[in-house]
């Protein structure tokens, strides 16, 4: 009966995030059982905890995508071989790293089936089906979904084999209408990010190397994580006409006339867990900002002398208030840990409230509150106290905010000749805004050279009229917003 | 730009019920857009009228879930082949019926990974690692998630060879424990079925030659469908000790001794939609229970005189004031289609209640209100609309589950002799309850002779003291009860 598997032991401590940021962002994830090693390389599990957040996360989307007019669907995680390779630039995006079913039950399958990347190839054909006429545009659908994409290096949450997501998959009469709502869905994550995730975001359109196999125009919204890396945190995708001409998506317009929709497709993903770890989280562990926290206060009872007489009927009656109004909370009543450990514990897995009483605090009428972000303690009167945890829950989540933007800022520099970019580049981490020419080869070039990509241009960048690009000194075309990036 | 494919086109017609049950559930399910044929094999596509009712039930029941103390998580999607192949009989039940992939990228795989027809052999090594102390127990985790089982002869929602379900997987320190839970959930699914789907069902134990391959004991809720056939809607099982031993899922109990720990699963899919479908169905369509509808009313205008003025102002001030409380409306202010296509459309699509205005109620300050499951059409003063609908919707919730109920005991029979129950199996539909003596042989050859067979041994079927097996004459042990199923 002894325990054999290939996964790797919980670690007992945390290495410490300025010791070695990588190594710290996984002991924080697997600690504060966010998500785990699987036995199938490559793919992770995600734990109650972590699937508590995406739960909140999906539920702060799935509001706006309505809100939005989009409706949820399901399509088939299979898709056929021929299927998928009609669209040349998505097979060649997506062939090398689709996992493939070649056999069903006990039979070989004369057409081998891919498990979905992304199901642009696999909606097509019903949209096809269900579009006849103008009438029947737009089409505003979105899928949660699993997607797999054969990856040799993974990373929990940032970067493993399945993943889940949202895919929104839209139709329309017009290309204005389809840009329109490439640009709102970019609008949604960047208010979705920012003010559920805390996380602040750049929100622009992607170079053509770094766009979506397929489309037409690729948009990002890109943040900065705590290492001063970027990461990519959602994509929104003007498709043109090119799915729609391969698929024969068609519909009969107001003129009589036979013509192609216009489409749209954008996503976000399980990596957004990853992003808020590595955006606001600690040498302490993982800090949640309380829109997405599974809880938002922590009740810690001290127990001294007769406490389950006199402190934990108080607990539980301030818990019962809380969890009346909405607040997500939870009463750690357990006898067996001390509570220095729940401290601990609770300050690991990112609580963003802690409340502590015992029995002195009894004799005051009062209660001690522990911010994690600040880590600031201070008593508080019973009196009105669910007013105040509400104000304070508030607070925390726009400092979380603030606090993040501010250090964007502090890590965003501009250079507009080379040698100051590689400078800058090679001396610390964070984004340098650079004027470029538009051209592959000088983005190329630079990415060899100094491993940093575009992140993206974004829709507020000032022009660049007049200025040279940084790498060959022909005009720019743009301000570019360069990173290393995850 | 011609429009090919291998899906039929959507029927212009509804076949009759009345004339071909399993024509009409096909044609209901493809108009009412619930779900439609896919371009890939036994794959079906969940359209968003459909998808709306499966996010209604997946509410109903994560709600249950959470109140019995379970959370959510997620596991991969694929499964290694060695650790599909530990369990013996779970191997044999599912091995012939999984989709193998076996490349990924561009290199073959060395182990084939089977794509999950059910989770237990991947979250049973996850437990081994997580489960140290009977402090760790129970582990209540639910997840929800899409399966593939390999089906040569399907039919949308009924059998696909994908589809969308919740699987449950605990953990317990007890035998007595696991039994419990296995109740307890068999009980959130009866409660469920009953008082959101409107569906009676019977919920009892499996016969061992039906159970789960790989549990101990298994447990169904089995309805009646409007064509007499029975249809298995969620299983609960006790797998016991199996998985645990195979997948050494230890503990160390509080007598310090390593043990294996109990295990339970269960689970319902989205075939709940098409049992919902066949149970409340008529010949104008579909007709759904308010709790799950995507829509609970549909105000129509109609349009007289210059009714955007005076008739429209008003619909809309009573879908406000209905959304406002919760009630789901939609209001079909179209122009395109005349009241009598809506009323039809409507009917079809099976919303519980239709509120008609025009300019005459306006006058007579009332509106008509059609119920969908009796057809009876009345008007109701405007003054008090609000709570007026409310209670109808109930009364109509109400309603089916009787009508229901009623049906499925106007279509139950007892049959103590063999002669009495193959005459009554071949002359209608239903079920027959039968004294069984507990013997697989009996079982096979009533199944082999009649095509009926056990549905499940009924919590509260009364006991069959002295009674003789229908077949064989020997002592039953249960009243069971059989039905043709699906």
């Amino acid at each position: 009966m002894s325990k054999e598997t290939d996964i790797p032991e919980l670690p007992k401590e945390i290495t410490p995030q300025s010791q070695d940021f990588g190594r710290w962002y996984i002991d924080v994830v697997r600690r504060a059982e966010l998500a785990d090693y699987s036995p199938v390389k490559g793919c992770m599990v995600i734990r109650p905890y972590g699937y508590a957040i995406w739960e909140l996360m999906q539920q702060g989307l799935d509001r706006r995508f309505k809100a939005t007019g989009h409706v949820n669907a399901y399509f088939p995680l299979f898709i056929p071989q021929s299927l998928l390779m009609k669209e040349a630039e998505h097979v060649e995006g997506f062939a090398p790293q689709v996992a493939w079913v070649t056999r069903g039950g006990t039979e070989e399958l004369e057409e081998p089936l891919v498990v979905r990347p992304t199901s642009e190839t696999i909606i097509g054909p019903m949209y096809a089906k269900w579009i006849q006429s103008w009438r029947d545009l737009p089409i505003l659908i979105n899928q949660w979904a699993n997607v797999v994409r054969w990856e040799k290096v993974t990373r929990l949450f940032l970067r493993t084999t399945e993943f889940l997501w949202q895919e929104g998959h839209t139709a329309h009469e017009t290309a204005e209408e389809a840009q329109e709502e490439t640009l709102r869905m970019l609008g949604v994550y960047k208010d979705f990010a920012e003010n559920d995730l805390a996380m602040p975001v750049l929100d622009g359109r992607k170079t053509d190397s770094e766009k979506f196999a397929g489309a037409e125009r690729t948009y990002s919204i890109e943040a900065l994580m705590g290492d001063g890396r970027a990461l990519q945190a959602g994509t929104s995708h003007n498709l043109g006409q090119n799915f729609a001409k391969v698929y024969d998506i068609t519909f009969q317009g107001r003129d009589k006339s036979l013509q192609y929709i216009w489409g749209t497709s954008w996503g976000v993903t399980t990596r957004l867990i990853g992003a808020v770890v590595m955006v606001h989280g600690d040498e302490g562990g993982l800090i949640l900002p309380p829109t997405i926290a599974p809880y938002q206060v922590v009740i810690v009872p001290i127990p001294r002398g007769n406490w389950r007489e006199t402190v934990l009927p108080r607990a539980q009656a301030i818990r019962d208030e809380l969890a009346g109004r909405g607040v997500r909370v939870m009463l750690d009543d357990r006898d067996s840990q001390t509570p220095g450990w729940k401290f601990n514990e609770w300050e690991l897995r990112g609580v963003p409230l802690r409340l502590e009483i015992g029995p002195k605090d009894i004799e005051k009428s009062q209660v001690v509150l522990a911010r994690r972000d600040t880590r600031e303690k201070a008593s508080a009167p019973m009196e009105g106290l669910a007013a105040h945890v509400e104000r304070l829950l508030a607070t925390i989540q726009r400092t979380l905010f603030d606090r993040a933007l501010k250090f964007r800022e502090e890590h965003t520099a501009t250079a507009d000749g080379y040698d100051e970019f590689k400078t800058i580049m090679d001396g610390r981490p964070g984004f340098v805004i650079s004027p470029w020419c538009g051209s592959a080869a000088c983005e190329a070039e630079i990415k060899a050279e100094t491993q940093a990509t575009i992140r993206n241009i974004p829709l507020d960048s000032p022009p660049a009229d007049g200025k040279a690009c940084l790498k060959c000194g022909a005009p720019a075309t743009a301000h570019a917003w360069f990173a290393k990036a995850y």
